[in-house]
Order: C-alpha cells, then structure tokens, then sequence
C-alpha cells in the first residue's frame, strides 16, 4: 500500500483524486494539505510543515508558488514528489531539475497518459509521413474555455514541428482564396457546449487519411495518471521522471 | 427508359455521369453536346442546335453562358430541362425562374441528396436548438481547393442563420484568448491531400453533442443526383424543381 | 421561481439533479423524499406522505413501484408530475395514461433532448432515405454496461423500422462471406472503458453517407433533461406530455 | 527516371497504376502484360516472354499463379520484382522467400503506406496499453464486399493480438446480456453504400480514450504504395523488401 499525502485536497483536480483513488486497491491517501477543509475521511493541515503523517509519496495538485516547500519537505521526510501542478516559471523548472539530483521528482505537461502515447506517436511518424502528407489538428473544448487554440493542442503541434526536418509553422483558420499551404499546419479549436477535450491530429495523403485522436471523458483522466506516477514513484531512486517513464513500464 | 441529351459530356462531370448512367437500367443517353469529342458510345454534336435525336430531357452539365441556347431548344423540343451547371448571374436565375412558367426547368444548388436532407434537417432543427446549443461547423475538402470554406459549408451554415430568429454571425478560426460567443458561429477549413468533401454541423449543449455530417465518397454523388432528377423530371409540366422535390417524393 | 419536490433525491441521478439545479436561476428543490439522507440543502422526507412543503411540480427518479403513491401525491396537491425513471410495467403505463386525464404527466422514453431531436429527424428521413441508402446503427458504451445494444440503441433503431414501409429486420454483428442484405439494419454494440454514451446512425449510399450522431458527455444531460421538463410542466393542463412537446416548444 | 513493367496492366488495379503513374515524374511505364488489350500508350505482351523491353522493375498486380514466371523473368533481366498480388499459398510464400536470396524481391500485405504506418503504432502500443484500456475495432466497406471483417481489419487485430502477452480472442458483434471482457477484442464490420475503405482501432480507458484511423479514399492508394515501392527498389541488392523498409526510409 503506497501511501499518499494530497497537496491541494480541496481544489477542483484534488476533489477528483479523493474520489479517484478509491478505485486504486494498492493507494490510499494518508493526508490533505489545503487552506480550506472539506468533509473527507484522512486528516487535513492547512500547512504542510505541520504534516507529521508517514507516507510514501507527495502528490501535488495546487499552485506553482508552493514548489519550494514542497520540495523542502519532500527532501526532508525523503519521500518522491509528483508534480501535476503546471504554469511553473522557467527558474522554477530550472530548481526542480537542480532538485532532482538528490530527490525523485516527477513532472509532465500533461497527466493524461493517452495524450503522452499519442504525443510519442508524433515523434515517431511526423518527419516520416511529411512529405507525403498534410496536417492538420482539430482541437475540441466547452464554451467556457478562454485559450485557443489549446495548451494541449499546442504540445501535439510543436511536437511536429520539432519532429519535422524542413521548417513548418501553424495556421489557426482558413478564409478566402488559397490552396492548402504544404508547411502550414492548420490548428482549428472548436468550443461548444460541455465538451471535455478532444484532440485529433490528421495526416491526410493521396488517396488515404490517418487519423490519430484523443477524447478526454472527464477529469478523472487526470487523476488516474496522477495516481500511476504515485505507483510509479514509489520507492523510486532520484531523478527527473515524466509521463514517458511510466508508458514505457 | 428515359431518352438524356448530356450537355458538356466531355467536362469532368460530364465523364462521370456516362459512367454512372450504365447503373441506371430506365436511363440512357441518347446524344452528347460538346465542342470536343472523346471516344462514348453515344452520337455528339458540337451544337445542340444540330442535335436531332429524339430525348425525352436535356441535362446540362457545361457553363452558365449556354442557358440561353439550352432553354431555347428545350422549349422547341417541348422535353425538361435540368440544370446542374453552377455561377449563374441573378439575371440568369431570374430568366430561369421566368422561363420555368412554360418549361419543366430543374435546379439545385448542390447536387448531392445527402446535402439537400441535411439543409432540409438544419431549417428544421437550428432555431430550436439554438437557445441550448453551441454550433460550430467543420468542413473538410483536399490540398488543391482554392476557396475556404466551401460553397457548401457556405449553403448550411446559411441556412442555419437563416433559420434562427436572433442575429448570428460566421467566425473561421479562433486563436488568443477569449470564451465562446454563443452567437458566432464557427466555421473551420480543413485541408489536405485527396480528402473529397465532408462537412459535419456540430450542436454543443450541456451534457450532450449532436453531429450531423455528409461525406462525399466520389464525384459520382452528383452524377447520381443528376441522374435521379432526370427520372424525377420526365413528363413533368413546367415548373421550377429542386432536389427538394425528390426527396419528397 | 419554480418549486420542485425531487422523488429519489438520494439515488444516483437524484443528486446529479441537486447539482444542476443550481445552474436553472429559475428552478429550486425545495424538498427531497428518499429513505436514505444525505447532505443536501433541502428538507428530505422517507415517505411522500408526511411532506408537506408546498411546491409546483413532482419530479420522480426513482423505481417504478412508487408510481401509484406520486399519482396520489400529485392529484391531491393537483401539481403535474415528471416521471423520469424507466422499466414501467404495461399495466402501469395504461394507468399513467388513465390518470393524464385528470393530471398533468410527462414521461419519455429518453431524457436526453438530443436522443430526442435524433429520434424526430429519423421519423421524417428514413423512409425517404431507405431505398437508395443502406442503415447502420453504431454505440458506444463502458465496459460496465450489462444489455447489448443498450435501450437508446433500439429505440432509434425501431423508430427507423417503423418509419420504413418495407419489411427490415436487424443484425448484431457480421461474421463471414456475404454482402451486406438491403433490408437487414446492422446494429453494433461497441465497449470499452469509461465512455459514457454515443449513439450513430449511419445512411451509405452511392457515393456519399449522412451520419448522425449523439454523444452523451455525461450523466448530466439527463439532469438537464428532467429540469427543463419542470419549467415546462409548470401550470400545465392535464394531459401526457412527453420530451416532443418540450423541444417543438 | 525508373522504367516500369506493370503485369496484369488491364485489371482493375493495372488501370488505377496506369493513371497514377502519371504523377510520379521519376517513374514511367514501359511495357504492359495481360491477356487482353485496352487502349494505353505503352506497348502491351499477351505472354512476359515475348517482352524484350528493358526495364528497371517489374510490378505485379495479377494472379498467385503467375509468380513463377515473373521470378523467372525477373532473375533473367536482372531486375527487381514488386509482388502485389495477394493470396499466394503458404508453398509460394516460402518460393518467394527463397528467390529473395539472389533477387531483389518486396512484398507485403497491404500496398496502403497507412495502414502500415498504423500496424506498426499497433506494434509499439498494444502491449504497453493493454492493461489499462479496452481494445475495439471497426471498419467500413461498401454493400458489395463479401469478407467479413476484412482482411485489413484481421490484419491489425492479429498484429494487436500477437503484441499482447496475455491470451486474447476476436468476438465479432455483441448481443444480450453481459459486460465488456476485457481479453476479447470486439471486431465490427459496418457495410453499406459504396464506401471504399475504414479502419478504426479503439483504446478505451478510464476517462480517455485513443482512436487511431485509417480512411481509403479510392484505389488509388494502393497505386500510390505499389508506384512508391518501385521507386525504392530501383537497382536493390538481393533480398525480401516489404512496406516498412519503405517507411523507414
């Protein structure tokens, strides 16, 4: 049984993994960090210095300025730390890697382990099916969504870009009068309604397309790649480990 | 059997629709108009005004500068006449619309069954839904399309303004920072290799997404369309007819 | 504002509905009846009997076996009743039907509003549709789910078979060397994973293919259903109304 | 610029070669063999014996039973032999294999570089997926196709099934009562109108999941994997060449 202390248990993705975890028979959490508590069956401190709980792993799901504390007490109590925190500063990703050194540490872009196989899939096959082939990325969010295209949609593309030998760049719609660009990927974010996110990128050729798409069905996406890294991270010696580790078993 | 004179049998539609008819056991094609001859089993004259082989209706398939011609000698042999032929003028259409008072005259301004069910779907649905749902329009056409979006994305997504009672307006790609504007309706080009046409109208509501999408499979859709307005139209009395017509039986 | 009693308040839809009521400015639970209590922000009664809160209609997401005692409640407090739970005997329905003429009822086969725009589109199309267009039916659902094809599945399929005037029948699934028979309507039950719900119906002919499809995004489009039956029902006259009634406005 | 001899230049796919090839600037046709004549502008041999045209490749799109022939033609001339005729028994499989060892010899099972593309994603994926995620499968043909599934789609499910480390089995529709079994891949042939070719692999996991698809958007797409074959295996060492050497450049 690993066990988990949740930085972050009162906000939206701690709620999820609250609920989440009870479906992991070999994870509990042991205990909350939040400013503010919520009805839920392990203790809560609002400051994590008071945490005098045993565990196995951190997990964190709050903001990006609680890094060095995090990372503070993670060192001290010598347990990994898994970051699913996002939005962190350039120095602060400099300090996690400086960190890992002495400290298992795990951080990805994106928690969603479907997102990082198809990610892999597009460094694989880009450069290959360039020249044969047009892109195009069809993104899909809820109305409520203010960035656009996504930050998911984002990674995927320069995914590509980077993969591709010849020079590419992205386009983010299509008027008027002009054939399709060879080098412009086209990058189309649809909001409507409720929808969770969908990702799909298209390799269209002569006489043939290949299609590689994403749905995310609800948050909890998040919360079970959250929780295989706590798997993961287990007992894990340091380092710098990421969504990619944990795929390739 | 109905007895066709093709005009324009030597354009790219013109090739389709000989190949299609041989699908049509009660359809033939009695005589070709064209100004160059390729090798049909079929008699073909460089002027319809030359053509006298009995037909029972005249298809046209050519440039909207031969209306005039096509009119006259379909009035002169008394048979329909079915105009596939697209970028009329408004006085064109007029002249048509004034014309089809003494002549069977059929015109739609896409040929496919399955776009006219779906515009026929949209003015039924699209004010209904409106208030609830989001729509966004995806459209997606090969790397040699000149315009975006398409005439066809164009023809639906028109007819679902037209359809709702509040103002919408048509965006065609969206990149920055801002929500969903429940009244902009978004319009997206995809482009890529040989993709021969699919549009799809999305519905976002709450909780729920209602697709509705037309896939062009071959340039033989329009030749089936054609085709089955030529049956439609045999023996008609004078009139103007559309796709709409068929549909309904 | 319109004052809802919310029979099975405690049951699993019951508290999706708690939850997208705050979304309707316009609705509010006022009370709950349930044999178990959880927290909520309304008084809960185990019997229907000793609530004595006044309110304008009864919504029911409960078993079937409480049917006679809500008929009861609601003609004594002569408020229209909303039934939303499934699985009703013949029996029952004839009573339901019986007591619509002196109470305002509805009841629908599906509370999703999408399923039921879908199920009126096909209504008018597939017999249109159905001599030139081959018919399959596509779902999706969690590998949880227990009856294959799942009831929303038939029901759209049976909406098209009796909306067809020739004889179809359907198939579950093809397995050998023979071609696809006219009027057998394939119907293919897809599971895996969470996915939630997504039913396709899929018209291929020569040349082109119109789908149409539903995509439940989650259990809350039932909510959404059911509320918005309630500020329908508001003040009805007697009567059985159903989902139709709600989307024609 | 390589010089082609298409045998079986009247089939089906010998015409669809004929028309492609004009696309490829490096690549000509230089002689034809079949039976029969139809108008091309290549000289045509009723028997590959009589062909004294020099050549760079020879490409086969014809009947198992000419194999050896044309490895006895090609061994003569020296030049390397593109086998895209299907169905060769287990005896000639292992012919060819044999002949490969002082002849430049390429074949595989599918001529789409798509679908090869995708069967190798399978390769690197299904195992490391197949824990956490349900796999489906579902392909499209049209109405007139008699296999069921097709040969593609047993082509990636075996490819997925060898993956797996654990004992995996196909079931091919679903109906009645009982949950998702997570070992047996669903395999669902849809059929109708004329569509030419689908292929959609499905990964479903908790709350995601991953759709990888192959669209044929006509016959073409096999000219073009067979005319791109040609291209590489121009003056080739002795050995078996199949699409993934291709691939990989």
């Amino acid at each position: 049984m690993t066990k988990i202390i949740l930085n972050g248990c009162n906000g939206k993705m701690g709620k999820v993994i609250s609920e989440t975890v009870k479906k992991f028979e070999n994870l509990s959490i042991v205990a909350g960090i939040d400013k503010n508590t919520s009805s839920v069956d392990y203790p809560v401190f609002s400051n994590i210095k008071d945490c005098n709980i045993d565990a196995d792993v951190l997990l964190d799901f709050s903001r990006p300025d609680s890094l060095k504390n995090l990372m503070d007490y993670a060192k001290l109590k010598n347990i990994p730390l898994i970051i699913c925190t996002t939005g962190h500063s350039d120095e602060q990703l400099k300090e996690i890697e400086n960190f890992s050194k002495e400290l298992a540490i795990f951080r990805s872009a994106n928690m969603s382990i479907g997102i990082n196989v198809i990610n892999n899939i597009l460094k694989n096959i880009s450069n290959l099916l360039y020249n044969n082939y047009d892109i195009e990325i069809i993104e899909k969010h809820h109305n409520q969504k203010v960035d656009a295209p996504s930050g998911t949609a984002l990674l995927l593309a320069n995914t590509i870009k980077n993969s591709i030998k010849e020079e590419t760049s992205f386009i983010y719609g299509r008027e008027g009068s002009s054939k399709k660009v060879h080098n412009k990927i086209g990058i189309h974010a649809i909001r409507g309604g409720s929808i969770v996110g969908e990702h799909e990128v298209i390799f269209a050729g002569q006489g043939e397309t290949i299609e590689i798409k994403h749905t995310a069905i609800s948050r909890e996406v998040f919360a079970v790649g959250a929780l295989k890294a706590c798997e993961f991270m287990y007992n894990k010696a340091p380092g710098l480990y990421c969504m990619d580790d944990i795929i390739r078993g």
